[in-house]
């Protein structure tokens, strides 16, 4: 697996183009557009809450029920969210320009919006927007990159990860990008991935690799417990790499899961570390758990823990707080068996031993917790078992893009 | 039923006394004893956090497996937790200079401690604190409010309530004090209550009644989403009130929880709104649920919800947030039925109607989440069941106290 520089157009047949419509910022890029030069299969992931907002119900319909996928439109600025049935018409009518702009289907077009809840979109510059890109798409390094700062929002940089594999003696991309800072927030909101490749697969394959993956990458993600009403992945594969097509679970189908799983995790490591307000990612690693399934539960109850982001704002070992979001996560364990370790750059200290204090030296441990991206280790000693969840510090600056957001 | 100024002394043969032991904090009192002069029914609830501080676990016993408790013996500055055989064997010493120097049974003494995780108490200290009270012990209005004090932590205020009832043409008094304020803080920590009575009353249904009524009142308030290793809620019944003793499920019974339900819920309501950092309590009902099961899960969802706590640091009317968190919580609903409220002292506003803004005025929306008590008020439209939970705002000073408290 090669590490290349790229995102979105990173892999064959795929082009991108954003433009300034105007839909709520000024002065900024607004729109993008990923389009494939052929027909993909394609495969989603998508909110668990039970508010699903217009594009998302959507973009569930097209990726389940149809066929030929070809093009993601996605706006910032306006989520398209708790907009009744007149929202769900915008994505038709996006879907409509789309497809006149492209000359392609209209079930092959697939939306993506995210910004302010409650709030209509402005469907004429939406049109004109598509309008705007449809001739300007391009395959380029930087056209790719100028569609991931378009679906920018409260995101302090843009976001994109690839890798090249290789399958049947064939070069295959895998290429991403995705925005994504408070997990939802009513101005800007929306965790958003899109993720292309040329590799050849089948859709029902493409859809169990994707399942599988965000369970252990954007699922793992936590910035402040909130579960938005947009949250979207998609994954678009065009077969242009013309590797011997993947239909069974394979060298080939565990070689593709790998590159997926390098995108997926690297993309959502950046959204953990440029939560709304970070100073610093927050690795949560627990290891030695009875299952797989607590081992989550475990780590994502202390990635999530305000009290534990608020003490690693602070650079502060605070154990108490680590044990204290173990304990009342709901899996059962000896607190007195527990050992945990906190880990950076600057190196690695043993806190606790058996449930109780090693006797640290606190200037190491503040050392150690003084990097941007800083990991504390569980380790249950109940089993073989391994989670990561991924979150951030609390900070001031989550408190003033969250309450002061109209000053 | 007659609200009256008091706390844990309120009811007759029930004394206080507090004192400075200087167990962690300076210049200040930081021990507090709660005796009643004939021996007591206890009843008890405690952190379901696997973590279990050793005053817990020493309580547990004493409530479930022993009789007659005659006192409660507390410190403020360290936490007791995470401390091993060393830290229960304090608890023990603890009870050993209480018994000496009140003339009383081990088995009838009873600890709790709130401060910092991982760190052994004093037991000098605290043995020297419990001599120093002893003799000093009052049945005044004015020992019960110095114990309230004593107990604080990053608590801006001591929590008190009182109140009266008539049973059997005897006059029945509950009162009762509790501090509490982040759910758990490393320096300070946890939500302890300490409930006192002259009610004459079986054992059974006094647990029975504490384990009931804590469901609706201290389980439903939440300042961070974290459990605390050492919240403990103690009930302690002498029966000196001479009241026809309650031994069934009468009109006796439901007064007596009638009482208890008052003192239980004010001090929640104080704990909230005295959270880290507070600027408003936040009360968070829900009407029209299907069960009350999940009229709980769905307010406590909205009230825990980090976006939606900072919204109202900010006076915002962000509906969307509250959508949202209803939207994760787990319970299956219908977005385009939900109506949305917000109430204060300044006056009621429908918010959403259906699922859909209904165009209110966001200047009076303003002005309502501007007082330092605001509701919001959820009708899910599914049925009649209804809870109510009660949280605060989400503030820089909240992020100020949990992680720069070493400056």
């Amino acid at each position: 697996m090669k590490i290349i520089d790229g995102g979105v157009t990173a892999a064959k047949g795929f082009q991108a183009a954003s433009t300034a419509a105007e839909i709520k910022y000024k002065g900024r890029t607004d729109m993008a557009m990923v389009f494939s030069e052929v027909p993909c299969v394609a495969a989603g992931t998508f909110t668990t809450n039970v508010v699903k907002a217009a594009p998302v119900r959507w973009d569930q319909d097209i990726v389940y029920n149809h066929q030929g996928a070809r093009v993601v439109i996605c706006n910032s600025g306006i989520a398209n969210a708790c907009t009744g049935e007149e929202g769900f018409g915008y994505c038709r009518a996006t879907a409509e320009a789309a497809a006149k702009a492209l000359g392609i289907p209209e079930d092959s077009v697939l939306v993506a919006s995210t910004g302010v809840i409650g709030m209509q979109i402005p469907i004429d510059r939406i049109a004109n927007g598509v309008t705007a890109m449809a001739p300007n798409l391009k395959g380029t390094r930087e056209a790719g990159l100028e569609a991931a700062k378009a679906i920018m929002t409260t995101d302090t940089e843009k976001k994109e990860a690839a890798v090249e594999i290789e399958i049947g003696g064939k070069t295959v991309t895998v290429g991403g990008m995705c925005k994504g800072s408070g997990m939802i927030h009513p101005n800007m909101c929306t965790m958003l991935g899109f993720i292309t490749s040329d590799v050849d697969i089948s859709k029902e394959l493409l859809q169990e690799a994707l399942s599988e993956d965000i369970k252990d990458t954007y699922n793992m993600v936590s910035v402040d417990g909130d579960t938005s009403t947009n949250d979207t992945v998609l994954l678009l594969a065009n077969g242009q790499a013309g590797n011997p097509k993947i239909t069974e679970k394979n060298a080939d189908y565990e070689e593709f899961k790998k590159a997926l799983n390098y995108v997926n995790t690297t993309l959502a490591k950046k959204i953990a570390g440029d939560g709304e307000g970070a100073t610093a990612l927050f690795e949560v690693k627990v290891i030695g758990a009875a299952t797989k399934a607590e081992a989550v539960t475990l780590s994502k109850s202390v990635v999530t823990s305000s009290l534990t982001k608020a003490a690693i704002y602070g650079h502060d070992a605070n154990w108490g707080r680590i044990l204290c979001a173990l304990g009342y996560s709901g899996v059962q364990f000896d607190p007195e068996k527990v050992d945990l370790y906190f880990e950076s750059k600057a190196g690695k200290i043993k806190i606790i031993e058996n449930g109780v204090s090693t006797g640290y030296s606190e200037e190491e441990a503040t050392k150690i917790l003084s990097e941007d991206a800083v990991t504390a280790i569980a380790d249950m000693k109940m089993g073989d078992a391994a989670a990561t969840a991924w979150g951030c510090d609390l900070t001031y600056d989550y408190i003033k893009i969250n309450a002061d957001y109209r000053s």
